[in-house]
């Protein structure tokens, strides 16, 4: 479970008890463990989609953060007739396209197939980092990319919707935000997060943390292509799934209105802003009636 | 899954994408899974042993560095009915008692109880750490403590031996020989590695990753209290388990005889000597009869 090839920070990694690394000023660090049954279903997910999915969740922290991506180290529980090489072939697609090594792991056998993925970015010092908790009153929101595509693929994959492969792909090979992030970051963007749980949920986050309203305009909400008609579909609103799908692994930024341009620039597009306490998120043209979606129509 | 309080390198932890920790000269990283039912057994186990021996194995990579341990990032897969809040005291136990923070980590359901564990170490440098291939003719090659305790304390949890409970607490709960590591590595050992697999097979990779011969005598190898009596029961030699046996989590260190002082009052305790090629063990009053023995009789 390794790279084919060290990145120029690895001083030591094959065949030794740890890896060995050159730091920078700070590590940013996080970890994640996706399992099949919970995290993904293999048969609608590939042994490579596994591979890849977990790297990127894990991956997408990091941008978050606007942490420059190093090292990958990256566990298995591999279960009965499930394909290793599949699997780390995957993540090695992924971390070849991010710059990143994976520079350990370890390979066990379990009932389950599990990945346990941690991963090491880095930044010069702890203030070149973005965290949740610095949204001021002025900032703008945004995203950093269209929203419900995961959530719409899935549907596609499990055969409750037509939609074109793009959208699997959503799904299946979410791409983290590492560029985006980077950029972010040295744009000054006070407060930062990944979509993970979908925007509904994650703006609440930056919230709590800064004390701030988020003010938000559901009508803003990028989507992704084939989101309307899956929607359609389902007999939902694409707003909703743009909201509350979760899983599309974009940033979600607040950034001071001097640095507009420079998010513009990175790829970040306007859906609302942010207004003193109390910590809450309110939406302006959300769809009625969904229990996600608090404090609309303002 | 985290500390009762950060360590001073932590910056940022709780309620951000990602931990965020002041560097050193060079990151150490290992990582380790284990899965009931195949590194441990729940019933002979409680949660609390499999949390702390989970972080013991990794932490032991550390060691094996000679690095300073840093942070853990403490990844689970729950099981029904298994304690998390016990899991964690038993890991939180360890961490405390080694000055270790765990700055974050993921928890999620599934079939079997699955720990996977990262941790950092810190050293100021590449070159302060200790590899597995440093090994030179001359060197001196010691363990940092009794062998066979795991072993033979898995018998008695296991029902085939009588034994005191120190036995057992060294199978349940192993202790990552942290400052041991760091004080050879001050004293300028050449290669090291921490016994998880059983000496006969870790010293052969030091034998590899050297190029060297590694001359060993098993009667020198110290042995755990009770391990005689253990081995008496199963009707097998005590230098057999201490050989063999595995999980130990001692350090095995190949030292230049200009630091031999050191490295006793590091706690070394000599057990053969390294020799020009080919890579190879042989050993000096092995038993006869074990197909893991090779190259005997020297």
């Amino acid at each position: 479970m390794l790279s084919v090839r060290p990145g120029t920070r690895v001083v030591r990694w094959i065949g030794d008890d740890a890896a060995v690394v050159r730091a920078d000023g700070v590590a940013v660090v996080s970890t994640d463990v996706m399992v099949d049954g919970t995290h993904f279903r293999l048969g609608q997910a590939m042994p490579e989609d596994a591979g890849w999915r977990a790297l990127a969740g894990a991956l997408s922290d990091l941008a978050a953060m606007g942490a420059e991506a190093g090292e990958a180290y990256l566990s298995v529980v591999l279960a009965p007739g499930v394909d290793a090489l599949a699997l780390h072939r995957g993540a090695e697609a992924l971390a070849a396209e991010c710059g990143v090594t994976i520079a350990g792991g370890d390979l066990t056998r379990g009932p389950a197939l599990t990945l346990a993925v941690t991963v090491v970015g880095w930044a010069a010092a702890a203030d070149a980092v973005v965290g949740r908790d610095g949204a001021c009153p002025g900032d703008l929101v945004g995203v950093s990319g269209p929203l419900g595509g995961s959530a719409a693929g899935l549907a596609v994959l499990e055969g409750r919707a037509d939609g074109p492969p793009s959208l699997a792909l959503s799904y299946l090979r979410p791409r983290p935000r590492l560029a985006a992030g980077r950029a972010l970051a040295a744009a000054g963007a006070h407060a930062m997060l990944d979509l993970s749980d979908g925007l509904a949920s994650d703006a609440r986050r930056l919230a709590e943390a800064g004390g701030v309203t988020l003010r938000l305009d559901a009508a803003a909400l990028p989507l992704a292509d084939g989101v309307p008609a899956v929607a359609g579909a389902l007999g939902t609103d694409p707003t909703e799934l743009a909201a509350t799908g979760g899983e599309d692994y974009e940033l979600c930024a607040c950034v001071p209105q001097a640095a507009r341009a420079a998010a513009e620039a990175a790829g970040l597009r306007w859906i609302g802003e942010v207004a003193a306490g109390p910590a809450d998120v309110v939406w302006r043209n959300a769809p009625p009636g969904s229990a996600a979606w608090r404090g609309y129509e303002y």
